[in-house]
């Protein structure tokens, strides 16, 4: 696929304006004392494609949490140190059907977890890694998949976390009475937390979507950080549960492999390849950022990124 | 991409061989007692490009019934005949995670049925066509769909589906309570079954995958039978949902676009364009084709077929 | 147990003060449009002893459909034609916490329906008798176990369930589908409906309980209608069970095996022995008559009627 | 109602050999390890009544753990110390129709607890006390209750409950994150254990439910300890509420309020005013004691005890 330059300018300038159109009409994420406080009209964009080329828009600077963002980042993590097999005997990668945080179907059909895009399936993925790999690593990691040196805990995000986060201790806690989860579910729900507190830009995320995009190898220092098969694995997972109860629609309106997070994140592996970054916190009713949405299905549409165009 | 043809036709060759193997390991449909009289060593495998050329393995011509690979031509007619808008205000297009023939979610989450390609959403999209669209036009639109004179009702099989349907005819009752379905109860099963009970041969199947893959049109008679946008939009859906509960598992292992039924039959919509057909009535716990899935994973690797390839 | 008389009479009589004054606060049945055209304001009582002795409120005469009442008369005549083993072979007789026309469980926990005071299992009691007693048998047991020869099924009460009943035909074909329904579901829900469309008064409701609270002899004419293992067995379900989502506060409260129908009445079989039978067609949330409940909680408080007192 | 005592004697005598001959096909608790050390066979019944007499066979002075019995005492104490409108205002008197340590309601009907007589709802019920009493006075209480000032925490079952409590710690949580818990989880769930650890015998057993029976006052010590209006109210929750899966059938079958325990303690509250304690760690299916359900329907029959009899 080649994209005319211009063309592609064209269109992100368009998509911008569309997204920050439609960020005024979203709210903020308030489950977390922290995240209400973000300005819901800010809005960032950013692309970075192969050949280190990129497009930037708007607030890209803005550090925000990753929040499920990180479950991707989690992901790759699981697979590069454990290995695909060792991961998807701990979690399933079927698409849910229900609402992120729901514990129904770990009551009523499995007792993994269906994917590692809900959060039940991110605590599990997490618990893999627990004991197993030093925070200073999965940070190493995480910074060198997001091309962001800057990426740290938000350590008030990560307290704000940790106080309200008593869903996903019941979550962890339920795992491992099931005898499922792999570590000690404190010790585990409190990494899931301080994964969810990473802060990124929409810049890291460009990144992020960039590097799976290309098939794991970051194209601007060429040093491959995921294995072609596990960026293969993480695009499909996120292409089917990617968008918390949206994946469907988005998968249909844009078919873009992407993952939201409440913090208003979006990271996008685009055809190209290339990698879209959004930063917006104002989010529709299904938890994902409203204009970071909006403009990916102008984008898509209009750059014919969508998979099965 | 460009594929080198005798390459092609080593994998394929490879992966008839696979089928062939795997089919003895699973058992045939036996929810209807027509299905329970396929042989399950029987194997049949279809390929069609865009430029009409074909490889054929196996038993391509044996009819059987189409199944929920109905459910594609159901939705690709609805799409036709009412429209985008239409249709999807009437039936969602999320996964559902639940079993394709589960109500659970119609009593807890939502009205309208999570997608399509389960039954309560396939019986839903039916009630968009039964008093509006006459049988002989579904007919003459599958038959084009699947390049296949010779698709009739299987009267033996609809039978079978009509003595047996009692769950098909409570989930048709409860979408009507809830002031959903769009014609009456009996008369939408009834014809549901009817579609159900399409007599294919993986050589249709092969066609109807071909004519997805190349955006709607067929490339033999050149003639456009579903629109650019539709075709995007029922690959995504057979992405996401296309494979009952392994829809995410598959989507990971092979990244085709495809749709199975009980029947032994699977459709796969791949790049190229290509189609590829399978008839293998030995099905895995999950309801699909062993013989086709574990051919479809061969032939995927080895030809770069997946979407995130 | 003694009661004073006049003390009975001045309890009955401030209960009725205070049904009268809840019914003005409550909302008849509009799921079946007949119910929708029953006055919000009646209000009728009628307490009936083992000596005959009687105390009227209202609108006693008054015609109303028994609905879920009925399913108590359908319960006793399983029992009384087919047996206690039988018929709990094929029902069983546990809460189920969900509401009265759910089919969760049936998808969830167990074939069998959980009771036969919610609609499956009172669809699937029925389905005992549908081929195996004739209507006439119904209609004669169904009178004189109400002490009332003016029962009919009222018509236009019949056609609304008919016309409206999907839910209830939902639930006779998933029966069917799971092997457990004794007989037709288009013939049985047909009966349900006519059982539900019984036209009763509160009089009738009062010999009801009566019978039942005498361990089913009526006291008046000495004719045993139902043994007493049977009348022990129907009043202990209706004490768990017989006030849909309200039964267990209801248990606390009042503490006298009751059931209530969405057509406003009740039936109450009370130490004594002695049968309080209801019409009001005010409902409270739960589907239960409004006033009838307040009447029933100030007349067992007052008598010290409940069965731990 | 008055007891022939040769009667009476040769009842319990025949009950004691039927449930001695049932115990030998259950087996003992084996998620907790602790309980998994009880003798199967181990069987023991007492029965004392407000004149101080008693009868007692086998094994009646072994000390084993409350468990769920002590769901009762915990019920008690919270109406004692909060009042019934406090109590009733955290968690429902709803039977449940789910498991005992199902979480599915929580995540679909309501956020309180159905009954008291659940995990979730004890744990709820625990919270309202765990810091507005001290553990000194539930112990004086549970002692008196229980005619049994040996009573004491089981150091080696709470350990063992404390071990492998994960499903309470995650209802604990859940309960917490949904805003109804009424204190901190890790201390309300560790006096849950507390509770549940409590060492008692089935003479405590038929002490407890004597008072229960005689409307809250000891007979013997002519102290009152539970109101009228709550032990009137504890008694229809157990009898709707409090033999696991099996108390519709077990209201049906015996008519006594019970409560069971998963440690093989039984207590059941009966007419006479009579009080019977049972010890029987080899359990059905449903979790409560074999040996003692089947003496307790041997017992109701003969003696009438059934309270609809």
């Amino acid at each position: 696929m080649t994209l005319d330059k211009e063309n592609v300018k064209r269109v992100f300038g368009e998509a911008y304006d569309i997204g920050l159109a439609a960020a005024s009409s979203g709210a903020v994420a308030d489950y977390i004392p922290e995240l209400a406080k973000a300005d819901p009209k800010a809005f960032g964009m950013y692309m970075l494609d192969k050949n280190g080329e990129s497009l930037s828009f708007g607030d890209v600077g803005v550090r925000f949490s990753a929040q499920s963002v990180s479950k991707v980042i989690v992901l790759a993590a699981a697979l590069k140190f454990k290995g695909f097999d060792e991961t998807f005997s701990h979690v399933m990668m079927e698409p849910s059907g229900d609402s992120f945080n729901s514990i129904l179907k770990l009551d009523t059909r499995s007792n993994l977890p269906f994917n590692p895009m809900i959060n039940a399936g991110a605590i599990q993925t997490v618990s893999l890694l627990t004991d197993e790999v030093s925070f200073a690593d999965l940070m190493d990691f995480a910074r060198k998949l997001c091309r962001d040196d800057g990426i740290t805990v938000d350590e008030r995000v990560f307290r704000s976390e940790f106080m309200t986060g008593d869903r996903n201790r019941a979550i962890g806690y339920l795992l491992k009475s099931k005898g499922v989860l792999q570590s000690d579910p404190k010790r585990t729900v409190d990494l899931y937390f301080r994964m969810c507190s990473l802060s990124v830009t929409a810049k890291s995320l460009a990144a992020l979507g960039l590097i799976l995009a290309n098939g794991g190898v970051d194209p601007i220092s060429g040093e491959r950080l995921v294995s072609e098969d596990h960026a293969r694995t993480i695009k499909s997972i996120m292409f089917t549960c990617g968008m918390y109860d949206y994946s469907g629609k988005y998968g249909v309106r844009v078919g873009v492999p992407s993952k939201s997070g409440v913090g208003g994140g979006l990271t996008c592996a685009a055809k190209g390849p290339m990698g879209i970054g959004f930063y917006g916190p104002a989010l529709d009713k299904f938890g994902n950022s409203k204009a970071a949405v909006k403009a990916m299905e102008h984008i898509s549409r209009e750059l014919k990124l969508h998979v099965f165009d």
